[in-house]
């Protein structure tokens, strides 16, 4: 659904000027690509492109959330990345021979900009400024990968999903915290790379080993400490670690 | 143990000139890091970083293997990445605020040579064409774990250790190979972030599944379609699937 009120125009405005990326560019480029912005709403499940498909364009989230998956023949999804409020999704592809690698759907109600891929690439190509900003996205986005290569090999289920809450607490350094998980769990147990099965037995050893109370999606930790000592035991960081991830796009 | 001869200086310039980001300098940044380069041999665990360190250097391995990790305060180590011939290691701290975001260490005795980061953080900032080239390769590497991220999720052990061995087979599409393992069978299983007794029972499960045999360090694949349609069931690629990390650096 395609929504171009004067309202709404005001939102897209600010919205990308909130981004690294939009700030880097040139204030023709910028302008271009703000006058071909559109902002859509889009239901659950819609789907934003496919892996293998030539892009058209690439989107800023401002509300909801996008999973960027991987998806094999019989239909197993691998959750690349969850991208929520403030972040781009698809943005990287005229990096990578201008093919979408992986799929995007929207996993819970989005309110998006859609934007011009063609416009990004020209700019990529035309301005050392915004490459360099690319680049830093870029860097930023392997490093949360890497960090998640570190936790899918080192750390066990219920670290995992320790290490999923200790990132809402927002830094919080010890002391009791209440959460609202900010999607679903059988997201989450998707992105964690989990069986349903395996993730309702880990909130189990984490409630036993940390005292950490999940109910429908509040989640009371009773002493952030002791749950981060747990979770950071099988990480080469410590809490609060950096979060690149939650930087702004 | 550094090597100034004139034979080194011609092998080093030919290794250099083989890379795609030596290849995008300008003529005048490529002599300034030719000009700075050593060749360096280094013994099996020899360090060359650690995470959380201020870079001097980076690397283009000659031969042998460099493991980039991270490793936990108890010693676990998770294995981001094995860097082979031709390839860069310790190129990316430029793009993360000049830190160190992984250790590296000699997996195998290695040949590399070393060459000022300072250098290329200025390429970086002051030639775009460079600055493409980083990105293209910065790109390429989060293209290579995101695979990973895929497989960890969604293939099972058996499959892993199987797509390991297809990636030794450059595409071979059919019918019989013998291969011999690029490094130790340990290393593999950390490498893929399993332990060795699941590493072993996984070799045999391979085995029941397609007729792989494995021996010390050789390995007879008798049907590389049998073992092709087993792994890629569990991946959202069919085999041969690109593979970004075979490509040149």
């Amino acid at each position: 659904m395609y929504d171009a009120t004067a309202e709404n125009t005001t939102t897209t405005l600010n919205a990308l000027q909130a981004t690294q990326l939009f700030g880097a560019m040139s204030e023709t480029a910028s302008y271009q690509l703000f006058a071909a912005s559109q902002k859509i709403t889009m239901d659950k499940d819609s789907l934003l492109y496919l892996q293998g498909d030539n892009p058209e364009w690439f989107y800023l989230v401002l509300s909801g959330w996008v999973k960027v998956f991987r998806e094999t023949f019989d239909g197993d999804e691998a959750i690349i990345e969850l991208v929520g409020a403030g972040q781009f999704v698809g943005e990287c592809t005229p990096l990578e021979g201008n093919t979408h690698t992986c799929s995007a759907a929207v996993a819970d109600k989005a309110v998006l900009i859609r934007l011009p891929i063609s416009l990004l690439g020209a700019a990529i190509k035309e301005d050392h400024k915004f490459a360099l900003a690319m680049l830093e996205n870029v860097a930023k986005k392997r490093l949360s990968q890497m960090k998640e290569i570190e936790g899918l090999k080192l750390q066990k289920a219920d670290q995992r999903i320790g290490c999923f809450l200790l990132q809402q607490c927002n830094g919080q350094p010890s002391g009791e915290r209440d959460l609202t998980l900010p999607y679903g769990k059988s997201l989450i147990a998707t992105q964690l790379g989990m069986q349903g099965e395996t993730f309702s037995r880990a909130i189990k050893k984490l409630r036993n080993a940390t005292d950490v109370q999940v109910t429908k999606n509040k989640v009371t930790v009773p002493d952030l400490k002791k749950l981060s000592e747990f979770v950071c035991a099988g990480c080469s960081n410590q809490y609060p670690c950096k979060t690149p991830e939650s930087d702004k796009a």
